[in-house]
C-alpha cells in the first residue's frame, strides 16, 4: 500500500464506507469548506456530477460515498495535487465512477460535453487576484486566490456544463456575495438557497454555502444559520452529524480563519 | 387636538421625545419592518434624509426624533396616506424639519436636489406586479405591491438622489435578495452590510436589512441574524432594547406574516 505514497504523504481514512484520501499534511489537506460544501449539495440519483477546482480530490470521494452519482469529474490544473486525487481514487477502485481531469477548468467543455451535467460543485479560490502574494506559484496562492481562474470562470464553466434545471452548488466567502450573486444570474444560475455558517452565535459568517438552479425562477431562500461552536471548542451538534461520517481529526481549519 | 384627526384616526405616542403619530388602526398602520429599519440606519449629523414611500411618516419621525438630520423628505403618492403624515408633522410641530411630498417617488428629483441627499430609506412594497390583486387600488395593495413603483424604480432614485458615498438603507424580503443586490449594483448603490431578521432561532428569515453605499467599495459584511422571539411569544432583548423608545402596543405584525 505505500508504494501509492510520495515523501510527506499519508492516507487519512474518511471513515464513510471505506473511504481513504491521500494527503499531504504539510500543505495539500482538505478543510470544513469541503465537507460542508458536500453535505449542502444533492446529488442526482445516477447523474452526472462536476467538481471544478478539486485539490485532492475530497469532493468526488465524498459524493461517490453518499450518494449513487453515475460519474464525477474532479477539474484540478496543479498536477501535483491532481496528480494526488487520481491516486485517492486508484486507491478507493473507483476509477469505473470518477475521473480526475489535469486541466483549467476554463477549458473543461473541452472534455466533458456542454450540457451534461446534472450538479456541478466548486470550492474554488475565495480571494480576488492581486495584492502581493508572496509565492504566486505555491499550491496554496493556487488554490486560496483567483491566479489561474477567476469567479468569473467558475461560474461561467459551471453554467455551460449545466442541463436546464441542473444545480450549483458552490462554498465561498459571504464578504464575496454581491460578486456572486450578480455572476450567478448573468450566467442564468439563479441563485434559490444560501446558508451562512458562523464561528459561532452573535458572530457574523465567515462561510457560505449557495446553491443555484440553471434557469431557475427567481425567489431566493436564506436558510437558518449554521453555528460551527457551541459552548468553548465544543462543535455544535449539527456540525457533529455532518462530520460523523467523515474522520474528524484530518480536518484542518482553513475555512476558520 | 382631536380636530386634526379624521374619522377612524387616533392618535399613538411613540415614546420618543414626545412624539405622536397619527394612525387609522383598519388600514394605516406601521410595522415592524419600520422600527427595525429606523434603528439600523445611520443618520449623518445635520444631513438631507430622504424616505422612499414614507406611509404615516413614521420613518421620518424616528429618524427626527432620533438624530440631528437638518431635513427629511418623506415621499408619499397616495393622497390620503401623504394627508395623514402631513399632519402628523403639524402635531409635532416638525415643519421645520420634516416636509411630506405627496408624489409618485419616481419623480422626486423633481422636487429635490439630485446628489443631495446623505442619506436615503426606504420600506417599499415587497410583492413583484402582476398576479392578481382584489383590489389593485387599495391603500394595502399599492403599499405592498409594485402597483405604483418598481422596486427598479426605488434604487434608481436613490442612486440619483445620494451624493457620492450617501448611504442607502432598505427593509425588504429575503427572497428578493438577488434582484435587490443585482439592482443595486447595477445603479452604482454598492450593497455593504445585510441584517437577516429571523422569526426565532432555527426558522428562516423573513425580513432582510441592507445598507448600501453609492460608489462604495465591493466587500460585503452579513451581521450576526436578529431574532425577533426567545421563548415562547416574548420578544428577544435585542427586540426590546430596538422598541424601547417606541410605544410597543401600536405595532400590527405586518412584517412577521
Amino acid at each position: 500500500m505505500e508504494t501509492i505514497l510520495k515523501e510527506n504523504e499519508r492516507i487519512d481514512d474518511l471513515q464513510l464506507k471505506g473511504l481513504k484520501i491521500i494527503q499531504n499534511p504539510d500543505g495539500f489537506c482538505f478543510g470544513i469548506d469541503a465537507v460542508l460544501l458536500s453535505n449542502f449539495s444533492q446529488i442526482t440519483k445516477g447523474g452526472v456530477v462536476v467538481d471544478l477546482g478539486t485539490g485532492t480530490g475530497i469532493i468526488p470521494l465524498l459524493v461517490a460515498g453518499k450518494s449513487s452519482a453515475r460519474k464525477i469529474y474532479g477539474v484540478e490544473v496543479q498536477e501535483t495535487v491532481a496528480d494526488m486525487a487520481q491516486r485517492s481514487v486508484l486507491l478507493n477502485a473507483l476509477s469505473g465512477r470518477i475521473e480526475i481531469l489535469n486541466i483549467n477548468l476554463k477549458d473543461v467543455h473541452q472534455h466533458v460535453e456542454k450540457g451534461a451535467a446534472d450538479v456541478v460543485i466548486s470550492n474554488p479560490p475565495y480571494m480576488p487576484a492581486g495584492g502581493a502574494l508572496v509565492n504566486p506559484g505555491s499550491y496554496k496562492a493556487i488554490s486560496r486566490h483567483e491566479v489561474l481562474c477567476t469567479l468569473e470562470d467558475v461560474v461561467s464553466s459551471a453554467s455551460t456544463l449545466l442541463k436546464e434545471k441542473g444545480a450549483f452548488y458552490m462554498v465561498h466567502r459571504p464578504s464575496r456575495l454581491v460578486d456572486i450573486i450578480c455572476l450567478c444570474r448573468k450566467y442564468k444560475l439563479e441563485p434559490k438557497q444560501v446558508r451562512f455558517v458562523h464561528p459561532r452565535e452573535g458572530k457574523e459568517p465567515n462561510i457560505l454555502l449557495i446553491k443555484c438552479v440553471k434557469s431557475g425562477n427567481p425567489e431566493l431562500r436564506i436558510m437558518p444559520p449554521l453555528y460551527v461552536y457551541g459552548e468553548g471548542e465544543a462543535y455544535t451538534s449539527e456540525i457533529y452529524d455532518i462530520y460523523a461520517q467523515v474522520n474528524i481529526d484530518v480536518f484542518d481549519k482553513r475555512g476558520n480563519d
